[in-house]
């Protein structure tokens, strides 16, 4: 048995949607050298699904989901967790409400996104985002794009709702099909021509729907994106490198 | 949103391997019914890959698990699990040891599966087994087939270490091909020529290997009869049928 080299455990604050959890932590395993099990980060992972719906509440007055969030923050931190993961994009508007009360560091998976298109070569200058709409309205890209001098290019309101929130509705439901690549692969064509040079699928359940190669451009995955900077966090001497 | 029907909170008890868990993880959502987040179970897993191998411990008289599956045990019972699933075929092994300790019910994966083949109709007299050295050895699989009177036939020495063994490890390392695909093939198609009616494929790494449709016979996925289990613990008004 090889002696663990970090005393790091991942906390993950999942079930936004469940799925993506589950595809969220293959990532991770995926992401991390090693040949064997003992090679593999700790994590605890909570997967609450039955928190409120995060667009809902930004856009239509629903439940606000901060509670549920607090709670499981408090779970990953009595379980031994050092860190926290939110591999939801939307959920990430309720990040400042947060960050204070968990007692543990958050890695901003949207600031890691920004981060990483910063260093891609040749240089990105614009970039689309498929998101939910809770997401695209809250400006949470924007931002932090903003910071990297990086130009956000969006879907139309009738591309928002009959493209890219069907889709994700569909692989929430579990009933995505090659209709929903279809959906998907239209909604990030018209932002390539809209001069995006990278697009972001930027809610945890679209890569489930949108195949690497539906679009010339690249498409940058936010959660294999979190998972190559929690394992270069835990990991400094190995692994976690930024190719895809 | 709708109103959770269960207060049920799963706990799984994983890492024996990650992606192994991962794979589990995601089999329990698809297994649940339901149209929206809101309608899955709560979830909390334990996924800690730094526990020694459970063969060596069975086999060799490496370092013993139990220590970490008490740890792992007493962390889901405290983040509030009301059930433990354990992903691994091979730590079942452990199960009497910790069985008293975790103060939780455990949905004993084996025990299920035995209890689904005796369901199967035409009825399997039967059936094959490919799993780790260690769980064919302790006859984990042979005592609760035996309560069902149902036959099991086992891999030859050498079809069990360069075939099954040898395709575990690479799962584990992350380096399966078709290769690998092929070794597992070829010690089902052992099984079936010795007169299993089905395979159960025993360690939670070889559905990863092994395409259902790789030998004329049904392949038993421990892992997806375990997922069933828990929802139909959780949900008995509806989902988790045993129809594969």
């Amino acid at each position: 048995m090889s002696v663990p080299t970090t005393t790091e455990i991942i906390g993950i604050l999942g079930g936004m949607g469940p799925a993506a959890t589950a595809d969220f932590y293959a990532k991770l395993v995926a992401a991390t050298p090693g040949a064997g099990d003992q090679d593999h980060l700790r994590t605890v992972i909570w997967s609450d699904p039955t928190i409120p719906d995060r667009t809902e509440a930004l856009l239509a007055g629903g439940p606000d989901p901060t509670p549920w969030l607090l709670n499981g923050g408090r779970v990953l931190r009595e379980a031994g967790a050092t860190v926290i993961a939110i591999p939801c994009n939307t959920a990430h508007a309720f990040v400042p409400r947060i960050a204070d009360h968990v007692g543990l560091p958050i890695v901003h998976m949207i600031g890691e996104v920004a981060r990483h298109l910063s260093t891609l070569s040749p240089r990105i200058h614009t970039v689309g985002l498929l998101a939910t709409t809770g997401t695209v309205r809250t400006g949470l890209y924007q931002e932090w794009l903003d910071h990297f001098g990086i130009r956000l290019v969006l879907p139309g309101t009738t591309s928002q709702d009959a493209e890219v929130m069907a889709a994700i509705h569909a692989v929430k439901a579990g009933t995505h099909d090659e209709r929903t690549t279809a959906l998907l692969t239209r909604a990030a064509r018209r932002l390539t021509e809209q001069g995006a040079q990278a697009v972001i699928a930027g809610c945890t359940e679209i890569p489930l729907g949108l195949p690497d190669d539906a679009v010339s451009v690249p498409v940058i995955d936010p959660a294999l994106v979190l998972a190559r900077a929690l394992v270069r966090r835990s990991r400094p001497h190995g692994g976690g490198h930024e190719d895809e």
